[in-house]
């Protein structure tokens, strides 16, 4: 495998200077900016991440900030999920389609005020979209990217850790909500959420000299809790169904074909873009939808394209995540899948750079 | 250096098969995709670009497709540059900014059809912004990342090559002009451009299908040329003054502060996004502007972030890209100085990671 070449164009995060010292083996570019992907092994990093707690550098998860009187209209315009309800001090996952239904992004909107909003997005400009949305609609908004990094501490003893840091306080955030904690007399928002199913928090960090202080701080406190550095897990985030932008969906698909129609109130959504183009599906349903694919033999290697499931002599859908898995001893993987093909159970064969392999498609993820 | 992890999410391309054949050592991600970044070595691969000819997988930059009655229209409101006496035929260099002038993207125009263009990105998602204007400005234009992917011909020989694999019409093309010529019945854009000062093509691979045919075929044909895989070479760019998006400038900059005021025609481009917050920098100059820096001593590594440029206790500019020159034996680099140190032969001091280094502001690049 090839080196990553360094550059200022690839961004370092607030975090890197202690990622660096952890040992980080291997990177991946988001939102401009390295992510780290491996630290001892990808085996051993989901072992650690499902027994103890890990810290994350997320910072990649860049925010865009709305904030002024037409920040609410703006958000609503740019997803077809009803906002009508959300309360400041709630998160909540929100598909953005362009004029056509075709997926953009899907970051978690958090609320801050009545007129300020982060949109903490996966790996797209989105940025771009959303100035461009503002300027045209000549909306009384601001649209930036703020100094707000993300660290994530994901695991089993992730509330013990934050507890040591943040007081006992983080015990009582409920999933998808946030709260203003402190630290070193720093006001942080702090949020149950994260790229895991282990359970855990993410804390928007506000100014990157905070940074490695924060990151030492729970490091220290965490030490016999085991605490160590970590990232998205491979393995963990395909048995648990979290798919991921640019490589389980793209602009070619709707939020209903990635299975999440649930997040789409696309008759309510009046004004929002792509609703014309979502209505009919909204109803019908989609012709391909994601779906949780077991593939049968020996580890497969990384998905580093999308791979052709096979039933006869039609192509009828795509691998584009897979991973063997230690737990469930087989080759975990997320497809896209023909409605013709996507029942349990259906047999099909997948086309893996090691040759053909058996598949099934599974009722449920496995987490 | 830590290895880059493979994903769909960073798209392979049509050329991928032929770099990695070529024992490509290392990469970055530009606009979601691989980008070769080194083959022997950087120094290896700067000599024989400038000696011979070489082949570079620049699939990355996309294209951004304009099609229908108001493509043109779009054309002139991304950009301050005056595009009314623009010929199909023609390629320009275009600054897109965004509403408070700040550089979105430096990419380069190509006017294929009175209503039909290519915009070939630099680094950032400006599909997406373009898209946004054209439904927030209700235009009637379709705007698409079709499937061509450019692949590039550099160095002294270049035109010898093309000439074996397209015939002598290529030798006609003008500096930024391009041609329809046919290669297996198909017929390519072929420009004359690059992101090299050794001369050279970039042809539109317009299909996948044909990407390792044509990169074959070009083998093939240069073989006593001396051709080899290459790829936008760190030190033959810097020496050149060529900038790179992210890394010399971002949007936090302004055309004019990035020395491509000369590409702005801000009083006339009417209606242009950005014109008003651009119109007083366009009449007054800018308050920091790139120069060539010149760092003395013993090599320099790669620039993974700005460094500071000092004079006295103030911080006066900061270096953005930087490499050790063999040609001209010394560190050649890029940065944005304050125009109170601007002037050719102000010394300087830039902190790099191996400490602080006297530095000068040059009066030009070196080429």
């Amino acid at each position: 495998m090839a080196v990553i070449a360094p550059s200022r164009r690839i961004r370092r995060t607030p975090f890197s200077e202690g990622v660096e010292a952890a040992g980080v083996k291997g990177y991946t570019v988001y939102n401009h900016m390295l992510l780290p992907t491996v630290f001892e092994s990808i085996q051993a990093d989901y072992r650690h991440l499902k027994d103890h707690v890990q810290v994350w550098d997320v910072a990649c998860e860049r925010q865009v900030e709305l904030r002024g009187p037409d920040a609410a209209r703006l958000m609503q315009i740019l997803t077809p999920r009803d906002l009508s309800t959300m309360q400041p001090g709630q998160c909540l996952y929100v598909p953005i389609v362009d004029e056509t239904g075709g997926m953009l992004n899907d970051p978690v909107a958090v609320k801050l005020e009545e007129d300020r909003f982060w949109i903490s997005i996966a790996d797209s400009d989105l940025l771009l979209w959303v100035k461009a949305v503002a300027h045209g609609y000549r909306l009384e908004v601001s649209v930036e990217e703020p100094d707000v990094s993300p660290l994530a501490i994901q695991g089993p003893k992730a509330e013990d850790l934050m507890a040591r840091v943040f007081g006992d306080a983080v015990r009582d955030i409920r999933f998808f909500r946030f709260r203003h904690l402190e630290f070193q007399g720093r006001d942080l928002v702090v949020a149950r959420t994260g790229y895991s199913k282990q359970g855990g928090f993410e804390i928007y960090v506000d100014g990157s000299d905070l940074g490695m202080p924060l990151w030492q701080a729970l490091f220290e406190a965490g030490r016999d809790l085991n605490v160590r550095a970590g990232c998205p897990n491979l393995i963990e985030r395909i048995e648990a169904g979290l798919l991921s932008y640019g490589n389980d969906m793209t602009r070619e698909n709707t939020p209903h074909e990635c299975g999440l129609g649930r997040f789409c109130d696309t008759e309510e959504a009046i004004g929002c873009i792509g609703r014309d183009a979502l209505l009919r599906v909204a109803r019908e349903g989609p012709m391909q939808q994601v779906r949780a694919i077991e593939i049968v033999g020996d580890p497969v290697p990384p998905c580093d394209r999308a791979w052709p499931l096979i039933a006869g002599d039609n192509v009828v859908g795509q691998v584009t995540s897979a991973a063997a898995s230690p737990d469930f001893d087989t080759n975990v993987a997320i497809g896209m899948v023909a409605m013709t093909h996507w029942y349990p159970g259906t047999e099909l064969v997948v086309e893996t750079p090691l040759g053909a392999r058996p598949a099934a498609v599974q009722d449920r993820f496995w987490i």
